[in-house]
């Protein structure tokens, strides 16, 4: 087998056998493939796709790269969500101890943030102390005892995946269904989870750009997982708007910590409660949605989940007593309060010009290698659908010491997120469960 | 400008600006623009193409990453020719001596093989001796002194190209009109000539499979060399069988002595004619086709073409004394006869599989640091449309030592090739002149 004869098949809109998949996928783990090999047969993979049988093969061949978890002497029903990202997700920091609380096991590993805002671990991170970086044991350990652990990945498990979607990054290359549903659910395989549940955002806030586009690639991946052996759900939602009022690092935790004390969004509510119930009746906890609603609304209304949460915070080595004092949070020295310029109703908040002034503001980086401040963010004092009247605060910049060219782009960009209409804008859909 | 930016935009099917090209082609030559960059942006192109004037802007930017040969202290015509390629194709060895005894000023820089069959490079080298390494002032010189000097290429000349061939030999990413174009066009003007021919082939034993396609590339060819102010014209011509008689690196050099003594096949005859008449006629030796044979057939019968043949050898450092005595050449120590299984016409004599056997007789290389064997290759006692009687040699297989199932895959392939039908075969076409 010739890797050039490879890339000529896949040009020439042909199948590939899982033997030829497997080929590629080790032969460039290896280093015997080429990095200009691999990227020319990834861009020939963007015209010609990849049908179901072979993005199923490419799949189990990054799960075969790497380790693979092993959770069934803990327990024989491990949860796992699964976001494609979006401006002010912080489902997952809300969900975990929640489901944890109710019994199921969460073995949650996660990624940093690159793009606009930060990733669940730099989330976590913004509370002083959290440690992330759990070993194997550590990791597993922590569940056995609380259910419930969040980690930021090992390069242990699928390392094809890495190595190709680092490639993908620099030869555009990245926004093809097969590619991604390859890379997301070979590390949810990996990572040991036999129910998954993904969100698939689309919108101006997700890379994904239409409801469509998310439908096809939701049921790519649940196909995949199908002929892979593991139950996958998901659903779809809409990034026009950030999820819920908070965003950046620690100013997503804060608001998560609100949820857990049942003082939440009606949008962030909705699509945890989603997420929640699939999981729930996946795992034989509920039958019907409305009994995980109630199973839910109880662990919240009970303290159950902010105790978990507390938990998790404490055995991942951090002080639990920051959710009754917010001021063990490093916190902005500067804010500064957008106002409406006219009387009327929020059409929308545009998610993706809010999280551009969040990353100007320090909330995200561009490189691996930069800092992120943990306190820069946003606050949304106004949704769609809201009343306002001219001069009232709509948002709420927060940040330290930035450049004012930074801030003025900053504020532009927030400036031109906030869209006010004359008329009450219709309810728009949120959520599609598949 | 970032590399990954110029991909997607191709990617989507958008047009390069000028600048763009020139960005991807000279940060490739200096090494910033990494190969895997480039190979996944080569396969766009191959999927989403290049138009007229991306193609021109390509083609200049190869030119200008070298040098450029200057002839006008020489002549103010300086003739050059390019095929893409065949099997048996000694048009070059034949066209140079002929043209330069006309009194055409022949700057002639000729490639080494790759595929089936050696260039006209390892051609020559036949000739016991024969120096093809002329640096730039004895390549002058002799062009000055005799009219003619046939060199291989030089690595100071488009070297931009060179760097890209490589890359797109091994991803797939040869066949696209657009990159051929700037890859052979911008060898010729560099080259230094200002009248251009070029024979584009297409059949079996071309990398052009048909008519059609041919006729688009030459097109594109000579509308590329209007755009950046070189007069380009162009023949199609079949490559079903191969060109004259002998296949091989000593064989065919002895067939093209043979031509310029009056002892030719009509097809390279009428091939070579053809390309000697449209510069004969470009540099105003002559008006019309009819004066140009005339000229050509006299250049023949003079043995004023033979003559120059034997200055080149001699010039380049080789016995021109071979011209008469074949013994001088080294000579394969095995011969095979295949035999005709039936009575018939000869329907035709695959090019690609008598290029393949030849090949495993040692006649062509697969890497660049092969060896080639001088002697090796085939003589067609017959061409399409001969009577053939069983029993009767129809082509003759000559090698040295080579392992068995070598040659008797060779046979195979040779047998293959050879269509015996019971009715005269209609003649086929040959040359299409645009």
């Amino acid at each position: 087998m010739r890797t050039v004869d490879l890339i000529q098949k896949k040009k020439e809109g042909k199948k590939h056998t899982k033997e030829e998949i497997y080929f590629l996928v080790e032969g460039y783990t290896r280093g015997e493939v080429e990095d200009y090999q691999m990227s020319a047969w990834l861009m020939a993979v963007c015209f010609c796709g990849l049908d179901k049988e072979e993005t199923a093969w490419m799949t189990q061949a990054f799960v075969d790269s790497g380790e693979v978890l092993d959770f069934s002497s803990i327990s024989s029903f491990v949860a796992d969500k699964h976001s494609t990202g979006g401006v002010g997700d912080k489902v997952t920091i809300v969900l975990i101890p929640l489901l944890a609380s109710l019994g199921v096991t969460c073995a949650k590993l996660s990624g940093r943030g690159l793009g606009y805002t930060g990733g669940t671990v730099d989330k976590l991170e913004s509370i002083p102390g959290f440690n992330c970086e759990l070993s194997k044991d550590e990791f597993m350990k922590q569940i056995k005892e609380i259910n419930a652990a969040i980690s930021s990945q090992s390069p242990n498990l699928t390392p094809a995946d890495g190595k190709i979607y680092a490639l993908r990054d620099v030869t555009a290359t990245v926004d093809n269904k097969s590619l991604i549903c390859a890379s997301v659910v070979s590390k949810k395989i990996a990572s040991g989870a036999n129910s998954i549940v993904l969100d698939v955002k689309y919108g101006s806030g997700a890379f994904i750009k239409t409801k469509e586009e998310a439908a096809e690639l939701a049921e790519l991946m649940i196909e995949t997982g199908a002929l892979l052996g593991r139950k996958i759900s998901a659903i779809i939602s809409s990034m026009e708007q950030p999820l819920g009022t908070h965003i950046g690092n620690s100013l997503e935790i804060i608001e998560s910590i609100e949820f857990l004390k049942g003082n939440y969004q009606k949008d962030l509510y909705e699509v945890t409660l989603e997420i929640a119930a699939k999981t729930l009746i996946a795992g034989g906890f509920c039958k019907t949605k409305e009994e995980a609603k109630e199973l839910f609304d109880k662990s919240i209304s009970s303290g159950a989940a902010l105790e978990t949460f507390k938990k998790i915070i404490a055995y991942q080595g951090a002080n639990p007593d920051i959710t009754d004092n917010y001021t063990l949070f490093k916190k902005a020295g500067n804010s500064y309060e957008l106002k409406a310029k006219k009387d009327g109703y929020i059409e929308n908040i545009d998610a993706l010009k809010v999280a551009r002034a969040c990353k100007l503001l320090g909330a995200g980086r561009d490189k691996k290698t930069d800092n992120i401040d943990p306190a820069a963010g946003c606050i949304l004092n106004k949704k769609s659908g809201d009343k306002v009247k001219c001069g009232e605060t709509v948002l709420t910049l927060y940040y330290d010491d930035i450049k004012s060219e930074k801030l003025d782009e900053a504020i532009n960009s927030a400036d031109e997120a906030v869209e006010i209409s004359a008329l009450k804008p219709y309810a728009k859909e949120l959520i599609y469960a598949l």
